[in-house]
């Protein structure tokens, strides 16, 4: 019975969820330009009757009625609402003015990064950030106690994961990224992708990626593809998935890689439990996890020498002139350079990470109190010198290319790395469970891999801890091994070493 | 104070209603086909939403509150404020079990309205309407008393009219539009309508009607057009305005004139005041007045000769080869042909009112129990050979032709013609304010026509009933005289009486 009263609300709250996100794909894709207003006040209104409906005296009331019962309630269904109290429990403790102070000076700092980029001026920013800061601590200040201040913000977006487990993964993380690119060094001229910046037709670009992803298991019938600034997946429910896609005309990667990213993500959420619909667990188990699914399609997947033998016919029979000095193995290589660059999104997924552990290691220690936001800039280009043997030449391209801080995503940067460690996890667990895998690939038979993936991870949407998950399907606990053994052997592919 | 209390309640109610638009227009244009069900949990968590805030202890306080200042409120926040406490006022004097057993009605006999359609047999639906019926003479039973029962379902969709200021109105309408038919009969071939009919690339056609509309006013910087199974508008705030139209290869009006139509809707909504953003106040007055914007750009503009003189030499730059052997003045009349026909959507503006007011009698008397539901094929058929002069071969065309009564629509229809007689009278007024209004109209100057309708009609949004807005702007009570003079006078033009 008291199951039944938060069932609910739980519906209330995923339907209200669902229903502004469907607000926020149509601002991405088709909302004429002068919406913007009326829509923030659509979205501001949703979103505090999803606070309101998570907290108020109801949700209290079902959630002490059911405290008592999770011992003996059905596994699935203890599952899915001990993550509602989760959630529920996180956002009583937020004083409701913290919550709306924090959305107010989020609004207004993106603004102010927006104009300190364009003007390459992180002072313009600083005041805004500070505050953001500022609120941040108060918020884990609200929250309780903890090892580490940073690990209640990691909370949000990586469940069960902490400073103290992080960081010395990603410092042998980075050690080992540092060994394999002085292997690289010398091979540098093996990787030649002028082959991608020739001219290629935009709408026969989609087209391609449009099929590539299907091929893969992304499902057309309950989800869609359009075009966005910025690539993005969406899901109101598993059966309505949305992802875009953005094409350049002098960047084969851009569309195709994005969508296929996009659809990593999309298929994970047409996977998940029809019995889990209307609910918390109606999503992904966390941003590292979802991660995880989207590089593993991209990365591990589709820029796999064995996916090649079968998508570089397909690709050439769309661009047969800009194709035609190419071979399967030569663009193989040229989507995979692995060199240091000063720009996180464009770079390669070695060298990606070393982009992440500097933000981590900035945001938890401004969290701290360790650094403070004036030490910002020189901190980091201090650590790109460090460990990319870059120095930035000003904010826009080095401290102020990232939006995540502006809209108070700190804790956010990690899952983008320990998406890729799960990825490579995930991998060598598939290729225990289907040793043929690669040869499969090389045949465009992807079905069995997502069902693999469905049946391991999707399914399960978010009813369990990442780190479940992660030791279910592996027997370990997190570790970079195995992404440093994958990618070893791929830059070992790509350079001949 | 109060009027703050009930403002923010009316935000409330009112974003969510355009949050709910936004995913029914969604639904319609590109949602992916096996997302039906999860839209509609959405949907219906969204609308029982509304009607909590709508009819909850703190609206009714907040109602409470305000009645007894309403006296000394500034006129138009008194307006608003009437507006909210008459929806309110209907709303609480409905049990929920009656709304929710009518919105599960409406599903089912939407679909089985569909399968009798197919199948051309009106046993299929009767049961379901039968329900439906049943369940609008309890809706009537708990609004109170009222001179007619269907005065208290009328006043849903056209709110200050009764069945006994329509049915003479109405009834002169039938003997006017007669007298013109028997004036056409001996002329009927002054209108050819083949030149429609010949092959019109689909993508050129939306280009011209996107041009076109936007030349009338429609702005798409706060607005857009996509494409749909059946034309509609929706309106999520002034500033979001969504169109949709459809193409069809062989008939050139059915894009153009259902675009043209939408954007007649389209203004209206966004020629609405700024200040009544998110109040009840903000979208139009009635059903009836909101078709007498659509139709005055459809026809009384659309279809004039003068418009014509300005648009053809546009059309035929368009389609050169199709439109060789015409001028503007033939494909004048061949836009206007006069003539019965079976489908009410396919009618002409002159005998399109015989098939409303065949319809209005129909469900007039079925809620007041003077016929039954078994009754209607006969009568229906009875009715079309007394007014139009033919009986449908079938149920399928004849009364299983529209979706109305299906979703409960019951006291919709009038509006149609309500909106053609208002068309016609503030065109009248248009006259008078604008004496060269038809010059204007022959040089593409639509910008004051489309200023005269913000100024008179469009800023009051919904602040005055349809009867008040007519006698500001005409000085006289609604009448069908004007529309006869308008549509005769038009009739003798293209069939040379």
């Amino acid at each position: 019975m008291s199951y039944d009263t938060l069932k609910k609300i739980m519906h209330t709250v995923t339907d209200l969820g669902q229903a502004a996100a469907v607000l926020g794909w149509d601002q991405e894709t088709y909302m004429p330009d002068g919406a913007v207003i009326g829509r923030s006040e659509q979205l501001a209104t949703l979103s505090s009757l999803i606070h309101t409906f998570m907290t108020n005296d109801a949700a209290k009331a079902a959630v002490a009625a059911v405290k008592p019962q999770l011992a003996t309630m059905p596994e699935r269904e203890r599952r899915v609402a001990e993550m509602f109290i989760r959630d529920h429990d996180r956002a009583v403790q937020l004083p409701a003015e913290l919550v709306e102070e924090q959305s107010r000076v989020a609004s207004l700092a993106q603004d102010a990064w927006k104009r300190a980029k364009d003007a390459s001026d992180f002072s313009i920013f600083a005041p805004l950030l500070q505050r953001t800061v500022e609120l941040k601590r108060q918020e884990v200040s609200y929250l309780g106690a903890c090892a580490h201040p940073y690990d209640l913000l990691l909370d949000q977006y990586e469940p069960g994961l902490t400073v103290d487990v992080i960081t010395p993964i990603f410092d042998r993380l980075r050690v080992g990224t540092t060994a394999l690119l002085a292997k690289i060094q010398p091979n540098l001229a093996q990787a030649n992708d002028d082959v991608l910046h020739r001219s290629y037709d935009t709408s026969t670009q989609l087209d391609v990626a449009r099929e590539i992803v299907q091929a893969l298991g992304f499902d057309m019938h309950i989800g869609r593809v359009d075009l966005s600034a910025h690539p993005f997946c969406t899901s109101f429910g598993a059966t309505d998935v949305r992802l875009t896609t953005r094409i350049r005309e002098n960047d084969l990667r851009s569309c195709l890689f994005g969508l296929i990213h996009e659809a990593g993500h999309g298929m994970y959420e047409q996977g998940i439990g029809e019995d889990l619909a209307r609910t918390p667990s109606a999503q992904g188990a966390s941003m590292g996890i979802h991660e995880s699914q989207s590089l593993f399609w991209e990365n591990v997947i589709a820029r796999s020498e064995a996916f090649w033998t079968w998508a570089f016919p397909r690709l050439r029979a769309a661009f047969p002139t800009q194709l035609a000095d190419q071979t399967a193995e030569s663009f193989f290589k040229a989507i995979n350079k692995m060199a240091p660059s000063m720009n996180r999104v464009e770079s390669d997924e070695l060298t990606y990470n070393l982009h992440i552990i500097l933000r981590f290691e900035i945001e938890r220690d401004l969290v701290a109190g360790v650094i403070e936001v004036a030490d910002i800039p020189r901190i980091w280009n201090e650590k790109m010198q460090a460990s990319l043997g870059i120095t930035p030449p000003n904010d826009a391209e080095g401290c102020l290319q990232d939006v995540h801080w502006s809209f108070g995503g700190i804790g956010y940067f990690p899952s983008y790395t320990l998406g890729k460690l799960y990825a490579a996890m995930e991998w060598n667990a598939l290729k225990v469970a289907m040793p043929d895998v690669t040869e499969q690939i090389a045949r465009g038979n992807f079905a069995p891999i997502r069902a693999w993936l469905r049946e391991n991870i999707h399914q399960y949407g978010r009813t369990e801890l990442p780190t479940e998950i992660i030791k279910r399907i592996t027997g370990r606990e997190l570790t970079e091994v195995d992404f440093l053994d994958y990618v070893g052997a791929r830059a070992a592919r790509v350079y001949g070493f």
